[in-house]
């Protein structure tokens, strides 16, 4: 089993990201699309973000991770998410579910547990949508909220940092999975990847709020820190803990 | 007949909103779904916009009010629409109905004609589309610009407040339609719920104008103002006329 | 033969789009329209969005000019920019192509190549588009980047004007694709036209990386130089210059 992540791990970790500019493919909403690949391209690595059942194969051949977030779910997307993940499983590439607003909808919740059981390399939900989504089979299970957790099959980690703002401004959370998808391009040990994704995300949410006068421009600020943000940062600022059972 | 609606009035709604947390969904253009979501969520609302067939009844049954915005019109998108009208009509919840740029399309005044016949609560566009659409059946109706005119069947409302930017912004009107769906939620008077909404809007973009150099900057400024607005802002600066015919 | 366009020239233009208000249809990738939207409104142009079958012959007979991106293309949607571009042919409107990463999807590229049989005035790409597309019959030819590339059948120009936040920022070369158009609509010298706009996005991107901590206050930065600049600003600081082969 590998040892617990830290912040050192964290620092190093950003620094790769930068360094390789991992391509990451985003099945997104169509809501943060934009949002997203501002977070994604901030960090230093390089999104795209097509769903198109002809383009989605060559698309994801030229990635290096796939994240895929549940909302503004149809048929058609449906279908591009299963081809996706065929195309991504087959090339070894690491993929993150984000069942985003799962509790809402039965038909999304029965659709998430099905790609469930295609292996995602990580699950990210909040507290309402990962105690519905139940056991995932996943690497790497991850609620995130005021703290966040994370477990993998032996192991378990609080991340403790980030701001009320994230929670006002839509799409904090679906551009953190872009972000782990990110991570998980550049470090195989998916624990240790997805805790210094919410560290990098968390720490920038900290240094732009003091920049902030409200949601509205923390979301400009947001994205500036995460350019910014740097290996001294994360020494300096991360908050990770060992959960306490 | 109820009274006219008061500068208190609107002090105390926006205070509700805040509150009880409706939740809005939105049929929205797929232009402005994040600007529209942000505001919503900075008013102390939560905001939902699924389009889906197999979604929509689910998110409207969580919903407690309507907005639907007719731009990025196509034919699935109008089932959906139907769909979700007589979701919310079934469960008595209050909708709002944008018919934006139907000045622009045939196929989409026809559309927007056809949503009237199911009795909206609320019709809200600008001069040119509301001369088009003509007699709305709805409650109330709105016609937005420099000042923003709305009657029911026995009144009518001024409201002074806005600013020039909210012109250049694209969506800006989009939002308000979102506004006006969440205060529709808190209370059953629709003229008196808009024309707080309208209140909280335009009274946002004159506080927002201050801190903007232009139109970039003023659209998180507005959203700074909308997520900071107390009563005693709208007490200090909401301009509420009766109409003189 | 036309002679070569001047930072005067340049001046000259953005006064005429002011002054006449062109309308520009958007045929946009799903991530960046509000952004382009935003941008379009800004210099003082009039954008729209839709991409409807039922609507679109409706949009652009009502516009001036059409942009065409290739982003998050599908069956439906190349269905869509196949009429659009009958509509703007038949109506002698000008329409620029912009084959956004069709390096990363050969069916991306087959459908560029196609709608470059069906004459566009400009096709404009980054230097691993352009070299794919290879010639493209086009009235002009822009290969943008840190010096943009202009030439049409007998003139070279280079725009030297830009910044590097203008790489990170999501959706800035779309924009720009939207911003040509609105030029394309007041000048029929497409290399004088498309000049003139390139200053604009540029010269506006240098002024507000003045005002900017990263990429993400850039972009209402960049918008608020955009709505700000006037033609004593080209004048001032527009570079442009002759290619030398």
């Amino acid at each position: 089993m590998n040892r617990l992540p830290t912040k050192e791990d964290a620092a190093e970790l950003i620094a790769r990201v930068r360094a390789r500019r991992p391509r990451v493919h985003c099945l997104m909403n169509t809501v943060v699309q934009k949002f997203t690949a501002d977070g994604i391209s901030a960090i230093g690595a390089i999104p795209s973000m097509t769903s198109s059942m002809e383009e989605i194969a060559d698309f994801i051949a030229k990635a290096d991770a796939l994240t895929i977030n549940l909302g503004t779910l149809d048929a058609e997307r449906r279908k591009v998410i299963r081809l996706a993940v065929d195309v991504a499983t087959a090339g070894g590439k690491p993929w993150i579910l984000d069942p985003v607003h799962c509790d809402y909808s039965p038909t999304r919740l029965a659709f998430a547990r099905e790609l469930i059981t295609l292996g995602p390399t990580v699950v990210r939900g909040n507290r309402a949508e990962m105690e519905l989504i139940g056991e995932t089979g996943a690497s790497l299970r991850i609620m995130t909220g005021a703290v966040d957790h994370l477990s993998d099959a032996g192991r378990s980690v609080k991340v403790e940092n980030g701001h009320a703002f994230m929670a006002v401004v839509t799409g904090t959370g679906c551009l953190s999975g872009g972000v782990i998808a990110a991570f998980l391009a550049v470090e195989k040990d998916a624990l240790k990847a997805a805790t210094a994704a919410l560290c990098t995300t968390g720490v920038s949410a900290e240094l732009a709020a003091v920049h902030a006068r409200g949601p509205g421009s923390f979301e400009p600020a947001f994205l500036d820190a995460l350019a910014a943000l740097g290996p001294d940062d994360l020494n300096s600022h991360a908050r990770i803990n060992h959960e306490t059972t």
